[in-house]
């Protein structure tokens, strides 16, 4: 196992003294930013994720920030999402596309005010694209990266702890809504989000100067309630079918390949670069999508694409897989063709350990 | 000391089977793809960079290909480096920029034809800049990223390796030219270029499939002349001062704050979007530049900018440094502003381990 190397491009966040005194033992980079990736282990995190409560270093969740008269317009050009009754206080999941339709990115969109979005992304550099874009149609706006870095709390006990430290208002927040909440004397907003399926916020910490006071007042009112430091759970997002850009799909699939066609309004999301190729797909529908799977025996870390092969044929590839302890198989996202996505069909999957049995399911498990 | 967690996302190379069978110990990201740190360890690396022959997986320097009518106009637009005299068979180095002068990227571009270019990348999406710049410009270009994937022969002992396995016309490349030569079949281009002051070359590796053959090929080759697995050497590229992007600048400066006046020809470069802002800083000239700095004392890993002080106040930071061994100092590159940049001039590092003395250099060691 190799280490990962220091390196001022590798960036720390407000929160990596936390962090670091909490026991990390893995990381990842996302958007050239440190991103945890376990604590104690990852099964551990996971039935621990489940119980209590987490506190997650997400600030690699960067915010492209639109200003300006044509932020709107400037926003809608970007997603297939029909943005025109999105609300100030509303958070919306927008796949975002080039002229071709791959995406580009799968960030929440945070609308602050009628002209000011921050675009909360995934991993790919999409502040360049925004800045290109509006450059290129001449658009009124600024883009630029805030001094904003998410604090996600998420597990059963995130009501909880946040009462503590917000007051129970915060109990009143909506999913994918987000209210302005004081933290010493600032007004950060706190949406009703995160990756994963046990439910909890995220907090949008303006200025790094009030990370770790603020990481430190969580531990301190959540000792009771076993809070622990964590991070996105490879094993409990693909037990919920959260995907991964970079992982599940990239600027190769469209949103409708993702299974996020319900995502994509081609006849009303009028701007949208991507709109015309989009407009095709949604016509025919993709030949290949998302599928939830099953594989047997014992698998290796999937850090590569998988083939998925039936009669010695590709049908496919998995991209994300792991051991579940709840449900006792190992469980998989792949993209699948649409001549073996059909629920109960058995594939095979070429694993550098060799070939496994797999089974696409009929949805994911949580 | 954290590992780093496998994914597809951090994506793997054509030569990460050599890396792994030659005992990588250490891993950093870059351009979302595995680029290794370090073998027996960096400054064992090190005397063997400066002594012998190195083959390194530098496929992370992906290739943004730019092809059209339009491309020879949309490459100077995306550079002030006056690229009017460029010849096919060259190679330049060309800070890029965006319409305020911020750096993007500084990559070096290869002119394959009138029509056709790469831009061998360092640390950034710049893809998705380029493509949104074509497409708001309405240029009659094609932007896509080929697989194409870098491999350096680095070392003194560079040309005697390469002309075994390609011939003795290679010694014939001059520096930063390339030429075409045979592997297997296929002609790949070769320069006279890399990212160490060793010498040596750079081959651009079309086609993953024959990633491992040619790796197995210079082993076999150089077996007698001690090569082995390298990569990037802290140490040594420190020492020759060349800049890592995301590390010595980022977007926040402009190519003459990172000593790249020389490659800004902003009289000339016309079509460059950032060139109207860079004329203002070509005037005027910058106010913090980089330096190479000797630090004294024991030093840390330098993850995270280091502030430089002077009477109290700040004067700059520091964001690469490691010890020498050649040189018995630490060697250090910083960003100092011009109340403080002469040479000899001496300041003060604020390290995570306290305070440390510095001077400022004349210029870098090799």
């Amino acid at each position: 196992m190799a280490i990962i190397s220091p390196s001022r491009r590798v960036r720390r966040t407000p929160f990596t003294p936390g962090v670091e005194a909490a026991g990390v033992k893995g990381y990842t980079v996302y958007n050239r930013m440190l991103l945890p990736t376990f604590f104690e282990s990852v099964v551990a995190d996971y039935h621990h994720l489940k119980n209590h409560v987490q506190v997650w270093d997400v600030a690699c969740e960067r915010q492209v920030q639109v200003r300006g008269p044509d932020a709107a317009r400037l926003m809608q050009m970007l997603t297939p999402r029909d943005l025109t009754r999105m609300e100030v206080g509303q958070c919306y999941y927008v796949p975002m596309v080039d002229e071709t339709g791959g995406m580009l990115n799968d960030p929440v969109a945070v609308k602050l005010a009628e002209d000011r979005f921050w675009i909360s992304i995934a991993d790919s550099d999409l502040l360049l694209w925004v800045k290109a874009v509006a450059l290129g149609y001449r658009l009124d706006v600024l883009v630029d990266e805030p001094d904003v870095s998410p604090l996600a709390i998420q597990g059963p006990q995130a009501d909880a702890l946040m009462a503590r430290v917000f007051g129970d208002e915060i109990r009143a927040v909506r999913f994918f809504r987000f209210g302005l909440f004081n933290f010493e004397g600032r007004m950060l907003p706190i949406a009703r989000s995160g990756y994963s399926k046990q439910g909890g916020y995220e907090i949008y910490v303006e200025g790094g100067d009030i990370g770790m006071p603020l990481w430190d007042a969580l531990f301190k009112a959540g000792e009771d309630l076993q809070v622990r430091a964590g991070c996105p759970n490879l094993i409990e997002r693909i037990e919920g079918g959260l995907l991964s850009y970079g992982n599940d799909m990239t600027r190769d699939n469209t949103p409708h390949e993702a299974g996020l066609g319900k995502f994509c309004n081609t006849t009303s999301a009028i701007g949208c670069i991507g709109r015309d190729a989009l407009l095709r797909v949604a016509k025919e529908g993709p030949v290949q999508q998302i599928r939830a799977l099953a594989i047997e025996g014992d698998i290796a870390p999937c850090d590569r694409p998988w083939p998925l092969l039936a009669g010695g044929k590709k049908v496919g590839q998995v991209t994300s897989a792991a051991r579940s302890p709840d449900y006792g198989t190992n469980v998989a996202i792949g993209m699948v063709r649409m001549t073996h996505w059909d629920p109960g069909t058995a594939v095979e999957v070429e694993t550098p350990d060799g070939m496994r049995r797999a089974v696409v399911q009929e949805k994911f498990w949580i």
